[in-house]
């Protein structure tokens, strides 16, 4: 067990604060579909009139971070000027669009005469969010989580404090002239309140990170509270022999350059043998004017490849324009491959024959098994799901893309009239078990 | 943080133990339906073959139990005769005729033209099975995780080794002359194995504890892997102003006598002040009857209850013939008091107010929440499932009672013909998200 586990528990402070989240959650569950929308609405309208502040708080975090030191890309994840502002709040005013994911009956069925049990869809209560510098994405799980009717505490990085005070000043003040609690949101600042947010078990009932891999793996490693999120995205692409090589590269081409960020974008391409010469004759060039670093086994080098991948390569998530190439004898050796060092993301076989497809999608037991197409799809939206909440590579549903409905869970009803369990164990009555 | 970690590796023998499981388990989830029926038939037909051989060791295993001492309780639970057998043996049939959870197309959905995803059931990997005691529970489980397509560890108490051993021998017999591998269980016996299990995320994809509180937060505190199973049972009956008091008081017995040791029994009511006078008078003299230990809050005293409640009754799960009582001024004083010391397993409400009712159902956050029926339903064959794996009282889904479907996952499937991401982005295609 690697579980390094940092005893910190939450200050007296912070736990009446979450307990606060907590109570706001409580009639917060029992708002309607029309009162959360509207909530939503008036979250995005307040946004826009302290738009001005907003982005005034992000110039002064930018100017800080700048001074700090912050590397370029940490600073264009902290950046929030008018446009991005402006598209996020067009992002509230669509999750309040979405179907509401509470109230769905699951099941509804007669247990015996009487006596009705039914399964519908509840709120979670309150979601723990843990950001990494990006203030766009507190306002739209902020936005996400009124929408289940669920309370929330955000936790963002220290770098974007302003900018992440003056939302949830801006999204409180939305929800003052809504039916929704204030309270029902809440912003923690500090290192010391994010490990206390972990330990909350009992008022948080789902952590959501949102960061890089070390940072959802220090989390999973640090909380007995559920934690939605992925560590790792080390996705493939196996060539198989039969197989359309130009609509293959394509694909290949697609599933790592398109936005070579994401964690569905591939980290190693496995070829299969009888095609691996004549694939690479056309794909090296290609992905050379692409600016694509190709490494590959002794074999694929033997087929023009450059540069040597050693074994820490087939684990690596480069996210970045790198590229791992393996050469195998069968698809079982390709399955073999992502069965030792997959991340079960997605994983992708381009193939004509439906055979191998069909092989490949039943065996990989990845969330997302693709056949002729680019891993890049592995996405929330182009699910259509509307949202997503998170990508999730755990075994247990909810996995793979996350959508609203990754925010609900579900509780039994039961109703009777006077109904007793003796009654069935002596046989007075019996159990009709009648779909409704 | 209370997360005590007891850190131990996997021996390289259990690791070899486990993969060896996690081997077999990839051909098993390929296996249709009708082999996985048939191999629970075979290990039905095997156990009942070597009924003479379990029963013997069971004996051996009984003898050197009460030579060691362990309490009459304890040794009911490891016994394991003829009759209790072959209702186990029974008990595989009928879930080998269970409906099939594999397979299930929970979504189907064309993408954009040519571009299909569904999410289809499939298992979920290896299961990790903590029992103690009870013999009657390994075969339970293990023919539940072969009928979903699962491979299972199990870790038996030692006090139960050769009954345990003398019955997965007969279950890998049976699975011998099956399409499924007989590698697909596996006996663990020594607690250091019980540990090292802990530790194999990667491997295990879910442990299902079957014990006593302790054993489930032992386990939960020191594992990563997911662990589905309830440590506390703590349920609650309240009885509301307008009532039925006759009825109320039948559901009162039923919930707290029906069967004791249950976690869906109740271990406190909540009484309305106004009934809480005329509620005693005819209850008390009912419980007496009955057996059952009443304490009660200083007002309930003033009633009649003659022995005390202190603070920590409230959190106390008795699991025994004793009941402690509340007089509350409100339903919101009783829901107060029920989220305050609830374990969110299963409360009731006793009413005739159709409004008390529904506020009862829609604030209490338990995963059942009754009205004017006994908490004794809260069970996966009450609610028709056909089989409970096991309750949980964790908040996400799977929570209440689970049945077989808690065993399996899903997985994404999209299939398209060279499908990219950046026609989407680039405009050149669009997204249909057309459900089928």
């Amino acid at each position: 067990m690697e579980n390094n586990t940092v005893a910190q528990a939450a200050t007296s402070e912070l736990l009446e604060r979450a307990r606060s989240v907590k109570n706001a959650s409580i009639p917060l569950a029992q708002c309607t579909n029309e009162q959360r929308r509207s909530a939503l609405i008036a979250m995005a309208d307040s946004l826009a009139s302290s738009a001005d502040n907003i982005v005034e708080a992000n110039l002064q975090d930018l100017r800080r971070s700048e001074e700090a030191g912050l590397n370029d890309a940490l600073l264009a994840r902290l950046k929030l000027n008018k446009d991005k502002l402006n598209l996020a709040i067009k992002g509230i005013r669509q999750v309040s669009s979405l179907p509401d994911p509470i109230g769905l009956i699951q099941l509804q069925r007669e247990l015996s005469e009487g006596l009705y049990l039914s399964r519908i869809t509840v709120p979670l209560g309150v979601l723990g969010v843990i950001f990494e510098s990006r203030p766009d994405a507190v306002m739209q799980i902020a936005s996400l989580a009124i929408r289940s009717g669920n309370g929330a505490i955000l936790k963002g990085g220290s770098e974007a404090r302003l900018t992440n005070e003056s939302i949830v000043d801006a999204l409180q003040k939305g929800l003052k002239v809504s039916d929704v609690l204030p309270e029902s949101l809440c912003l923690l600042t500090t290192r010391e309140e994010s490990l206390g947010l972990l330990s909350l078990d009992g008022i948080v009932d789902l952590i959501i990170p949102r960061g890089s891999n070390e940072l959802v793996r220090f989390i999973q490693d640090n909380t007995r509270i559920p934690v939605l999120g992925h560590a790792d995205g080390i996705c493939h692409l196996y060539i198989d022999s039969e197989v359309d090589l130009k609509q293959a590269l394509n694909i290949a081409i697609d599933s790592k350059c398109q936005y070579p960020a994401a964690c569905n974008a591939i980290e190693t391409l496995l070829l299969h043998n009888d095609i691996a010469s004549s694939f690479l004759q056309i794909a090296i060039p290609r992905f050379h004017e692409l600016g694509v670093t190709l490494i590959g086994d002794e074999i694929s080098q033997g087929y023009g490849i450059a540069n040597k991948a050693v074994e820490t390569d087939w684990s690596s998530e480069y996210l970045d324009l790198k590229l791992s190439v393996k050469v195998v004898t069968s698809i079982d050796k390709a399955i073999e491959h992502i069965r030792r060092y997959g991340s079960r993301h997605t994983d992708a076989i381009a193939t004509s024959n439906k055979e191998s497809a069909r092989k490949f999608l039943h065996t990989v037991d990845s969330s997302g098994v693709y056949h002729n197409c680019s891993t890049r799809f592995a996405d929330g939206f182009r699910y259509g799901f509307g949202a997503e909440v998170g990508i999730s590579t755990q075994t247990l549903p909810p996995r793979g893309p996350v959508g609203l409905d990754g925010l609900v869970t579900y509780r039994y009803f039961l109703e009777g009239d006077g109904h007793m369990a003796e009654e069935f164990s002596s046989g007075v009555k019996s159990f009709t078990h009648r779909d409704l």
